[in-house]
């Protein structure tokens, strides 16, 4: 993996002006081994290397952010938190830890290899854990999703099948052809339609979405604690949410397909399936297509900057706000209308479809009977939650009167369901589930109850803990569940959703937190 | 609560013609009193008493529902199954179980009060549950529940507030007006609409939907176990399924009202609030009603025959599919489009809203932060399940090759989720959830994915239980939990569901079998 190194020229001397002309020289490898409090915690910025240990705790935001960039460059980092850059504070901060400088020359050249098809790939940011790296899979640590509402494009999951495909945007065409189905659907465009970028952002009203999108494996690492499913052992950070812009799937069909709510079922349509151009395809139902409450996008834009990520899909992608991330194909190259559901393992193949958790391999499972995913079930996340202080317990009276010893902490994190489903409640407890407070819904949660497509921020500031026999040292879970506007429920433990290729866990999420003096 | 007695007058002598002349004479209370296998059951059929304690076993229905009539009239329950009034062979059966006749001058006058508000209430199928008759509170037994997909309207949950009342179908009107709360909205509707029956069944065509509802307080009693909750401790009958007819709201606002999926937006309308003749009032959004997938419904048929009964909204009823019970208002008498939800309990009110498990009483609550239900989250039952024979335990090896003595029961139940989520699979355990397996899904599982407005049944066969360490006497609770369309799974225990207002139990349904030599 190849991370960030756009360094503008103009910058690259200014830090370090205080250090001593004879300075000691590392290389990006002795850098990388600084990656702990106990091995100290190095970083580089530009040609300079700190040591940014001592620094740690008065990082203003906080210690742990710093430490996700320990034994890497921090220039990706400061580029996500523009205050790094609005003003010399930090530089100047930065100034004083400076131990010495890289010797570039030492650094090891780097072999392309000309026959490996990922080579073209994009450069990552070095936040991203890396699942795979060909094809890319990589997901952003939980504490980093929750401090922006819309996570920054370079902090987004990344969920590759293939080499990230070489488009030009200028030549890129989209062609929309119906099945062969029936006899009816046969001439259902009577020419081929073929549509590029300058059409879309012409002819269309330019609409946006801010959506979730989830991965169906998200969180599958739960699953395989109990027993190994097959597929990348997600974390919780498969998931990710932008505002996106560009033409509404509903219009182009109408306009260059001449389909819509009042001809589908005539024309025996029930599917749009989408290709990208990394032979990816997956389907959705029509119904979603073609439902005035759908917002299915075409989007060209991603968190208004211009043009999407090329991981992210550029020039063109699929966005199906509550669906899996699957059915929002990226590389979007061209649509079928058909009878049937795509073909392939995305749809019709196990890899979307989950069995009783009592199935470990696929023998005898008849893999037609389960539907695939569409919509996704009520999710929910702590992001962050305090160390516990026992310095700071109290003794309170309880509704019986007797004498308690308590502590409070704080928690935040996300929650979302599928098909727009709204968050309107999430539910945090710090004493495996025996008693819950409400937490407060942040962010998000003005959006419409069946149109909810994004995520809801939540916190708690006055999480009551039993402090009576805690000591220090202990570790205390902080669990959260949330409700969604249809009143689904997250379940209690992993082992009962299980499934064969690690879909949809969902259950009761766990945040460990130290009690300390 | 008066029970059905439409004896037809030429069958009034039929059965009983092979008694002798002198024939003992019992009132209804003798009979009522004979109501278990220990007192022998005792039935009542026009005027003949018959005992069927010893043919109990020979029922070809099975004695548990034939014990439903035990200790009373078994007309309506024949009513019901029309194999006993197809043939000749059900009334020779039970001739010969006679044992005396009904001395009906011995019957106790029942005096009408005439100042009471439910004295015009209808009669109700005496297999219903009572938990109230003033207003009816009534459920069927799960097992009847499952033996027809639609339940015959005669068994289907009563859930009233007042009164049914009394409407003439000839003279009865809708209204359909506007709100107040906006300019734009003022001038709505030029002149108020009035509709009446005929209106609907000739100018609109009649569209049917099979569809399921639900009490939002169905398996409360489940969630009282934990902790008392307030309102009716329903078991898990408040749920029943219907083929209703009428006219779509859709068809109805645009024609009626001008308000379409084109202008709603504009004219500000957000809710659609539905009266009930019983002063009920309940809204749902607009947007469910506008929705070319949403099947909203103003029912005047119900199950094929042309009328709704009484008790379940003569003459004409709100179908809201995949909602809760509460927004299927009854004896519809007007409907509002108006910006805001219904005022009143049914909406803003605490009675449709659930808070977190630790909020034992609305001190502190704030009531606005939650939505009401509109859609209800995914459900499921065990109707009926065989007791165990360990007499037909067999001996096989499991996967390491270990012995193991196992014994196979069978199970049959319904499951359902709300918004047209269709079932996609059922799970079924009879050991605590340790294992499961998948259930064969039934009727109703040919719903569209995302317009199952109807329960699907499900059975399984070949239930597997550990018999090394069972013996007669002992009970075993066979488990079952659904997943839907959405992957939506069921929370495990209901402690961590429990609510203030005992709304939404949909943790594991749990039916107790015995063991038996």
């Amino acid at each position: 993996m190849r991370i960030f190194k756009e360094a503008k020229a103009e910058a690259a001397s200014v830090a370090g002006t205080a250090a001593p002309k004879a300075v000691k020289m590392y290389t990006r490898l002795d850098v990388a081994e600084h990656d702990s409090i106990e091995k100290r915690v190095w970083c580089s910025y530009k040609e300079n290397v700190y040591d940014v240990t001592d620094f740690l705790d008065n990082h203003p935001g906080g210690r742990d952010l710093l430490l996700l960039a320990a034994g890497k460059d921090i220039e990706p980092f400061w580029r996500l938190y523009q205050a790094h850059v609005n003003s010399d504070v930090a530089m100047e901060m930065l100034k004083t830890l400076k131990i010495g400088e890289l010797d570039l020359e030492k650094e090891p050249k780097v072999d392309v290899d000309e026959t490996d098809p990922y080579k073209n790939d994009p450069e990552r940011h070095p936040a991203l854990k890396c699942h795979s790296a060909k094809p890319a899979n990589m997901e952003p640590p939980l504490s980093l999703l929750r401090r922006e509402y819309l996570t920054p494009s370079s902090l987004w999951f990344v969920r590759n099948h293939s080499p990230v495909p070489i488009i030009d945007a200028a030549t890129h065409e989209i062609t929309i052809v119906s099945g062969e189905q029936s006899q009816d659907n046969l001439n259902l465009l009577r020419t081929k339609a073929v549509i590029n970028l300058e059409h879309l952002k012409k002819d269309f009203e330019k609409k946006t979405v801010v959506a979730t999108v989830q991965c169906g494996g998200n969180r599958r690492g739960g699953l395989d604690l109990i027993k190994k499913s097959s597929g990348t052992g997600w974390g919780e950070g498969a998931i990710s949410t932008a505002k996106f812009a560009g033409a509404s799937l509903r219009d182009v069909l109408e306009v260059h397909a001449g389909i819509n709510l009042h001809n589908y079922e005539r024309l025996g349509i029930k599917h749009v399936i989408f290709y990208g151009a990394d032979d990816m395809r997956a389907s959705i139902p029509i119904e979603k297509a073609l439902s005035p409450f759908g917002d299915v996008l075409f989007a060209y834009e991603m968190n208004d900057c211009e043009e999407l990520p090329r991981d992210h899909g550029y020039p063109l992608r699929v966005i199906v706000p509550g669906h899996v991330g699957v059915r929002n194909v990226k590389w979007l190259s061209k649509i079928k209308l058909c009878s049937e559901e795509a073909d392939g393992p995305w749809n019709r193949g196990i890899a979307y479809k989950g069995f009783g958790p009592s199935y470990s391999s696929v023998e005898g499972l008849n893999i037609d009977s389960v539907p695939t995913m569409q919509e996704m079930p009520i999710q929910s996340d702590v992001a962050e939650a305090e160390n516990i202080s026992l310095s700071l317990a109290t003794t309170s009276k309880n509704d019986d009167g007797e004498k308690r010893t308590v502590v409070q902490t704080s928690a935040k994190g996300f929650a979302w369901s599928g098909g727009g489903r709204a968050i309107i409640r999430v539910d945090v407890s710090a004493n495996k589930g025996l008693s819950w407070q409400t937490a407060t819904l942040k962010e998000g949660s003005d959006q419409p109850l069946s149109k909810a497509w994004a995520w809801t921020f939540w916190e708690i500031d006055d999480l009551e803990i039993d402090a009576s026999k805690l000591k220090p040292g202990d570790e205390i879970k902080v669990l959260v569940k949330a409700v969604d506007a249809s009143y689904n429920a997250q379940p209690e433990g992993a082992a009962a959703i299980w499934n064969l290729r690690g879909l949809n866990n969902n259950n009761w999420h766990a945040f460990t937190v130290k009690v300390e003096e």
